[in-house]
């Protein structure tokens, strides 16, 4: 973390003119039945800014995009926009004309509850079951009751970031606060994973990039361009959710959404200004990315895969990711294994050429500089299985890959795969609303 | 399976001239401290020809292959072979200069102890432990016994197919008998699986292909040559082991080698007489394909995903892949839930152009032709959902895919992904010696 960066408690509230709130609204149909509040979490959120803010987005690549993200592409080319709705238990996703319209009625009924904003103001998203389309009503007496408890306290944004959780454990959420063009700025964010999580996104939701649902949303205070803002969000996102994978599924409906209200009143950016925004905007992204990753669905280990010396760097990451991928591999991390047999044999398929003598493997904890070494050229070194195993046993673990064919490097952020996961996602054929993602 | 053929008892031993046998020789080196017979498991096969005979072969297209594989490669190329030597516990993969040393010194010791054969006779496969070098003293042992006991009744056959299993729960094997170029001729042939598998194999071991370690062993009886039998093998293994995945790794040793010594004494083959050969070559590695997938690693279901209306092969065979190896797919084909959100969410990911509101999405018993549609253009039917998981719920069933955009189409025999892989796979830190796959 750059050394200009000063981390604040709380998060989308934390800039000047930001508030928020979350609320239950039953969008799961729970009914009252079932009679007890367990199951009531919130799952409506409402992010706010007093004044029109400049706005960048990246989306999911999918070719099967969600009816919220279709609506958001178009509206953050505007490059203004003041509040976000967004639902979870429901991604409004393959939903046809019928989640349009929804989507559409989401920003519109946000908009007459928050007036004077115009629907066109109000950007949306969801996540949750794919396939059914919303419970217009109860997403109604939710807005409207979000509305009316817009807040800038912490617990404001807290509650937003609880309603948009799905399978996630926890929430997620931090601010910094840092100098910008002369003034004091707070730039917080909220997002939300768990699975389905390769996020791909890229600033059209068109198809250049490659492969949760993951949501975030960042505000700040900070005055910057709407141009300024999509090239930063770019490069955020670039280095921060598009490295991650808890299981190599792409999502429907990724999104990631930037609010810049100017109320911080900084003078209009230097190049070097513009360098300290990005700092902290890779920093506030990362942050949150880890915390996706950390929170995967049934993630036991944490393990940051780095690829050196690959010849491009698409290289690098088709090597990264074919082994943040492998089946084999993740369950060997599982048990705490530092097995490079099926690390060898996950670069081998990767679409990356690689030359088996001449592979390194090693092993670090996260961040030190004193790596061990389990294969040299491809072949075992005498470092004993018992000293990489003891770093292997950790929650968190580095594993680089030498390729030596070359000078590009990339690294990618990944998970475990382990009966957790495959418990919690199994089929429920008791209930039908369990489809989607 | 065509009318023609007939099914006959046995496997790699039910044609003319053919013996095998199978021993333990402790390759996994257990040792005789443990005490117990249980962990004494055949783990060496011999297949022999009384004659030369004619072979072809395909190969792991990993870029990383293991030593045998290197060999047979080369020696395959020459058109002739007489025998074939594998073991178990160990898959000589990532072993260097020694582990091709010691494959040569595999089929050395082969054809001294089979004598009178030269060491270029024999093909030499392994599978196993990836990153350890084999215990040759043990090896050669278990040739020399091995080589006592060939046989050409049923059992010894049997005693092979059981020798080349890892984590395979029971030996797999299949023979059929046919009339050929005016002769009555047999084919017979063993594999194994279990993990580590999507084969993408090509004749040359070289790369032009896509992604077990699978290993299959094919003779015949059938007089036909070298450059025909490896045209028709290329093609039966494009329809069988190349169209499976368990888990979506690709091994480094995947192997699949055919002998055919003329010992039926048939005519020259005639284009009807090679177009009767492949259906028989076809109906004996899809056989032993599917028993691969059937007994899988934790495996309860086995899915057929079939893919019809794209534009290419290419895209048929991209979203058919995306879709059998969705870990969020296959967890929830294992709950039994027709879950067709996680499939379009795969099929927008894959390489694959789909269009979301052209999407046909349906199930059946396997091979029958009512079809349920869950999805047609991109909506939910009427069909029920009981209605669908009632299919689902078998042990094995079709998935209908139909991208409705051009006429090409694909399928991929599939798995699901169970705790019990998960339970299998994960590493054990007691043990050094799981290291590979």
């Amino acid at each position: 973390m750059e050394k200009s960066l000063k981390h604040v408690s709380g998060s989308v509230t934390a800039p000047r003119g930001f508030s928020a709130a979350g609320v239950f609204c039953d969008i799961k149909r729970l009914g009252t039945g079932k009679g007890s509040n367990k199951g009531k979490k919130r799952d409506l959120a409402l992010i706010v800014s007093a004044v029109p803010a400049t706005v960048a987005g990246t989306f999911t690549t999918n070719r099967v995009c969600a009816a919220p993200v279709k609506v958001c592409v178009q509206r953050v080319k505007r490059g203004w926009a003041q509040a976000i709705v967004v639902n979870s238990g429901n991604a409004n996703a393959c939903t046809g004309q019928q989640g349009l319209q929804d989507a559409l009625a989401m920003a519109e009924i946000a908009a007459r509850a928050v007036a004077p904003l115009q629907a066109k103001d109000v950007l949306v998203a969801s996540t949750g079951r794919i396939g059914v389309t919303l419970p217009m009503p109860n997403v109604k007496a939710g807005i409207t009751a979000a509305a009316s408890l817009l807040d800038s306290a912490e617990a404001s944004a807290h509650h937003a970031a609880e309603a948009i959780m799905t399978s996630d454990t926890r929430p997620k959420e931090v601010a910094v606060e840092f100098q910008l063009g002369g003034q004091t700025v707070r730039l917080g964010g909220i997002c939300k994973g768990a699975g389905m999580i390769q996020p791909g996104m890229s600033q059209t939701g068109a198809r250049p990039a490659l492969h949760a649902t993951m949501l975030c949303f960042i505000t700040t205070d900070a005055a910057i361009g709407a141009k300024a803002l999509q090239t930063a969000l770019n490069q955020a996102v670039a280095q921060s959710f598009n490295r991650i994978t808890v299981d190599g599924d792409m999502s429907t409906n990724d999104t990631v959404l930037v609010l810049a209200n100017g109320l911080a009143k900084n003078k209009t950016l230097s190049k070097r200004d513009l360098e300290t925004f990005q700092a902290a905007l890779n920093h506030v992204t990362l942050t949150l990315a880890k915390k996706i990753v950390l929170d995967g669905e049934g993630v036991s280990r944490f393990v940051t895969v780095r690829v050196n010396g690959a010849k491009t760097f698409a290289d690098a990451d088709a090597a990264a990711r074919a082994v943040a991928n492998s089946s084999l591999v993740k369950t060997s991390w599982f048990g705490g294994d530092p097995n490079w047999g099926r690390i060898l044999g996950a670069l081998g398929y990767s679409a990356a050429p690689v030359v088996e003598n001449k592979i390194d493997v090693g092993y670090s904890l996260p961040g030190s500089k004193k790596v061990l070494f389990s294969l040299k050229q491809g072949r075992p070194t005498k470092t004993t299985f018992a000293a990489l195993c003891k770093i292997t046993a950790e929650k968190a673990f580095d594993l680089h890959i030498n390729l030596n064919l070359g000078r590009a490097s990339t690294l990618i952020y990944a998970a475990d795969l382990t009966e957790a996961y495959v418990d919690y996602n199994k089929g429920d054929v008791t209930d039908p609303t369990t489809l989607g993602g």
